[in-house]
């Protein structure tokens, strides 16, 4: 067991549950390297002082190169806004540390290729936030999937949909600006890690991205509100997507269908301890979907509990994704999701936004 | 209270349906054309009787004309494949006889354009068979939708899915030969009609249209399994739609999510019973998806039942679909859905189809 | 195929329904006996004929011994309040002919005791109208159970649970006067059946029959608002149940989980088309009840549907009973549940009011 | 901020989850006491040195008096089996330091009460691990009740149901010896806690308590495998409520249902993240159960996560008990539950067993 000395980025929404995680892994995961809250940084000194104080690290500051080039730092987590993702990163892994990096990767598909590069070049452990599919029930399905369970797939339906922004009235914000920051840059990217992740690439796209509410008050929204995308699969099967801020009722609507010639899974977030399995050779009187409760014989289920039906949540989702992170540092072997693979995603998200500019099918390979 | 001589064509699935609708809507709904199952039509003479015999009908034939010239018949229920819906149709208007069809209206649109012009121009009554968007909750959705309880429609989502040919290995049969019986001309016209009901005209659509499984025992699958779609509707709303025969673990997934400014609608009709609605203009802390179980607060629930969640099923909305023929009938008025609406319905899929086939959008007008 | 003609006595909520059930039956179910809609009765002649002319009857009358003596009237059902029950019975039975009545059998004990006596001396067919327990979904459970699907059951489970009466300013009517009619006269039986039917005879009960709002607008209320019972089936199971007309919330609350060592089943009337499923001896990981919907696989579901998940409601109930009184008409063998089931049942309301009086167990051999 | 020491005893299944809930509250809930993992007891000194190191404890014991005793040591936590509370808690009290006792409080009523003497005259924090309660859907459940908003209660139906002994193979343990370990021991504590909770005080109680597999594999079972009560509470309300651990096919089934004269709820602690809600005061068409997605909205829940709908899950329960234990100690002031209330849960299982015993209903008055 030995101590290593974490420094996060950014101490909002993400920073928080990083912070906690790292609090939180040691004891849940038995990990053999034990993290020290050694530096938060924030925009403003007061801030970072605060959330210091809140979560328990040892110093905190303002500047992002102080955190980072700090001796005691032995890792970085970039829990900061997009636009500040690429440069903290390179200037990590130029100093040879380790990074974990909320999603998405980059602000842009060029980002994400130089973050890629530097990142692999540097030898050091990269990964990026996808957390939504480390819950044991999408683990589970992975593996179902990956196990022949399903038969040869022939159907993906995806959604990430949520609501805080159906309201035409909710005042525009830097939410509402910069392509990085819409539907397609913070909620399109989970669902698509989550479809490469349990069906394989995908080879060309077809979409329509879209701003519904062209204005609010306060301002001119310069970014999607939804988007709806078709997509077919290396394997052949076909895709169909849709990603939603406005989406009146969905709270946390990432949920996916995926139909194959011997089975079925349904899943939705909203009900994240479940997973309905369905198998075509059962007898037809008692045919239908399995409602699953996840326990101990899924993954990553019993650290957290013994009891099955008993219940993960969002924030055991971050704590799943920090020993991860510190795996890959203890190990040096590349975990899943690397920044390659954080990448992968920018190129699908690259490829949908040029399809419905142009209206028509895009090639993930150019991109 | 008059009697009404009723004509059937086809003894199965539809043909049966229709004749347990016709003996039961009088008592159900107190019409004033009380139906007399006069003669029942199939394609032989011994089937046509054994139907004939088990549902009460007086007479049987296996000739369509002598069901529609005999002088006792009043109206023409179709309910025979798709191939024979427009001659059958032609014939009964040029006798003045209304005619009730089973979907799709015709085998092509070029059929159903002529059927349509036929019935128009006869004055008779004319109506298409889709009953799924006769339950007591989708009729109650069309309402909410059209009072502007939803606000502005921002999306709808839609699918008809089931799995009768989800197993590879099912035998090929005349149901996995001919456009007008794959999944395009057997499912999809259900959704897209309840699309139409729902939202309005659909101005264009981009499709996917595959043949997942090409061969089958017993022969080549010319049809196709499944298919996508992306859509623009007139209100300015997006669409995205499935349909599918391959949809293993479904079995009546006529399902929609339509979402608005002010509240979103989900209805699955694997339990048609139920529909959910959710309003934003709730407290926070209460607001979700309301199941409500339609009862007699619900259009054409109560004639079923006076106890709410005491439920309608399927045989239910044939029985819905024979008043609203009989009252055409009675009081001239067309009424929804008309073959107009039906031949709208192969326009989109008209539209569908050759998006599919050129990878491109498809404007509903030029079709 | 021969005709029969039926005397239905009442014309409201059950008259009605029975009278459309008498109209489908035969095309539904392609009977040997063929319903003749001969005679109508209710309270007064013009509701009588109000009734007559809305369902198709030949003929109205506002006298039952009219309607039980018509020489043209073949078997009689009993569609009016308990009180009328056992007179119109006996009388029936003593010409010879057969009856179905709504539950409860008798307003009493003693009246289905009579009831089941004169029926067993007459030889005719008896029957009593417990419809729930008809749908696809539970008969497909007591078959589950009878075949030992569930292995030894250790638990039943179970209410009926409606809402009707939930507000207390709902005014007085005769529902909430005598005990016939309070919710042990009204809801408990089908429940109670559904329980002795699935599980087999019931040993002793403890119960608590309540009324809770003792005054309502329009006068005082003299029978129960709802009731719960602990009880013990002669297989060993424990049980335990709860009928209320003031659950708020509940539409259709017939709903029951059934424990056994290696399974169990729920299920719930608001979502008729759907029963749940848990086997023991799957993998660990994919233990979790089914979601099964009805279909072709589940008893006398084909007739109403060749498609799966299609859906039956609650008019279709009826229809299925029917059937079955038909049949025991016709092969002269009696059919469940006779009135010697209904009378059981009347016995395990009986034992349950008594403890509830003396707040103790009470054998049902003693009733 | 100032540090604590914590003491945990047992690092089993709830060692573990104190140990981790102590590590993770000051950054989750920004509590002004911050604990310090000082030293865990186990009953080898081989396993408490490595829940030592798993857990990132500073040092370990076989010896509970070592532990209690510790100077550095603040406070106690109990996670060690029933028969161990009452001799640690009371050896706690009489050094001045507060106690966080796992559920049920004592092994027995007679241990309770002393246990509850000691806490109160020791004026030192005490509490109840009674979890389930603290979800953000139970919180506002109980919220919605004190205010008034489901009317006057008249029904309470709960269960406690699991089952890790349906299957009648498995073998015999420590867990079907003596009633402590039994299900009334074991289980229902958090029901009957639950409905204490929520409704208020129970008056009396009628219950069946029964061993179902009374041999095991490996030897006798001595206590129970399930149990029904009937119940009345002060409020007026009627109540009934199962408990098993033989109840195939639940895996957390901590659920309950309260109706009230203005509405209802229902919850299911499998899906732990939603709460049902229904109110009557809502047009006739719009009634339904609304599923409400736990969220900022509701209590405790915002710490966790800004997102509605994303969920909390078990170790975050045990979160929340973690600050509300450090914050009585802060403060001083009484936390509920404290070790009163784990005893008036005791007080209702004793007169819940006599009742079974003796067959007949029990004034809780007498226990
Ligand atoms: N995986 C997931 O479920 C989620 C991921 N995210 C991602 O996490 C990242 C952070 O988002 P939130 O936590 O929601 O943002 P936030 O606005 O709540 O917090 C951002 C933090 O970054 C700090 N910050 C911003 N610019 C900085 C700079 N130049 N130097 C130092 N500190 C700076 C701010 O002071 C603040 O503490 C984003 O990339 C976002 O896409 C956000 C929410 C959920
Ligand atoms: N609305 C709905 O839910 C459904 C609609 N349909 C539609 O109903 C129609 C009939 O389909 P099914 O009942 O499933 O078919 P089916 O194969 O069960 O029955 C077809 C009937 O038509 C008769 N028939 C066929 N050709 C004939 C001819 N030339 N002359 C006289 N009789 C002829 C056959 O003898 C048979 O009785 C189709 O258009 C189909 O698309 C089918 C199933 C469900
Ligand atoms: N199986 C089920 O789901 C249900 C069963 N029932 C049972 O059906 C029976 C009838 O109840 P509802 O139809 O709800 O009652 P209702 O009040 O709707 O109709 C009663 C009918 O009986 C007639 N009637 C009453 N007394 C009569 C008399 N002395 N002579 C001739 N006609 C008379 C009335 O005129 C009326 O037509 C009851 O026994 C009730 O418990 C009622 C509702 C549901
Ligand atoms: N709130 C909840 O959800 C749950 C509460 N519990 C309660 O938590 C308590 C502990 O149960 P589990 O953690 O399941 O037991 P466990 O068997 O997993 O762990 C018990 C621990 O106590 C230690 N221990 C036992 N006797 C000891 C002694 N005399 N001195 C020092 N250490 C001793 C053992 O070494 C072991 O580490 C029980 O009271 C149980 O009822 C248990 C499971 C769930």
């Amino acid at each position: 067991m030995t101590e290593i000395g974490i420094g996060i980025l950014g101490g909002g929404y993400m920073g928080k549950a990083h912070a906690v995680a790292m609090s939180a892994v040691g004891p849940v995961f038995n990990t053999a390297l034990r993290p020290r809250l050694e530096m938060i940084c924030a925009s403003s000194s007061q801030s970072a002082e605060r959330y210091r104080e809140a979560y328990g690290f040892l110093r905190s500051t303002d500047d992002w190169r102080t955190l980072i080039n700090d001796t005691k730092i032995d890792a970085i987590v970039i829990a900061s806004p997009q636009s500040t993702h690429r440069e903290v990163a390179e200037a990590a892994f130029a100093l040879g540390k380790p990074v974990f990096c909320e999603k998405p990767l980059g602000a842009s598909l060029e980002d994400s290729r130089a973050m890629t590069a530097a990142g692999e070049a540097s030898g050091c452990a990269n990964m990026v936030g996808f957390n939504y599919i480390r819950t044991p029930a999408s683990q589970y399905a992975r593996k179902l999937i990956a196990d022949g369970e399903l038969g040869e797939i022939t159907m993906f339906r995806g959604e990430h949909t949520e609501d805080f922004y159906a309201d035409p009235k909710a005042p525009a914000t830097w939410r509402t600006t910069g392509m990085a920051n819409g539907t397609m840059g913070d909620l399109a990217p989970h669902m698509i890690n989550g479809a490469l992740a349990l069906l394989g690439p995908i080879t060309r796209v077809m979409a329509e991205v879209e701003t519904v509410h062209k204005t609010r008050p306060g301002g001119d929204v310069t970014n999607d509100d939804h988007a709806q995308m078709m997509c077919r699969f290396e394997n052949g099967a076909m895709g169909q997507m849709y990603f939603s801020r406005i989406s009146t009722g969905r709270k946390m609507g990432y949920a996916y269908e995926i139909t194959g010639t011997k089975g079925a899974i349904r899943f939705d977030q909203e009900d994240q301890n479940a997973i309905w399995l369905y198998r075509m050779d059962t007898p037809e009187a008692e045919r239908g979907f399995t409602k699953i409760l996840t326990g101990p014989a899924h993954p990553d289920y019993q650290p957290f509990c013994q009891g099955p039906g008993h219940g993960t949540g969002y924030q055991d989702q971050i704590i799943i994704e920090a020993r991860d992170f510190l795996n890959a540092i203890e190990t040096g072997n590349p975990i899943w999701p690397t920044f390659r693979d954080g990448m992968e995603v920018n190129r699908v998200i690259a490829a949908a936004i040029a399809s419905s500019r142009d209206s028509k099918w895009q090639d993930i390979n150019s991109f």
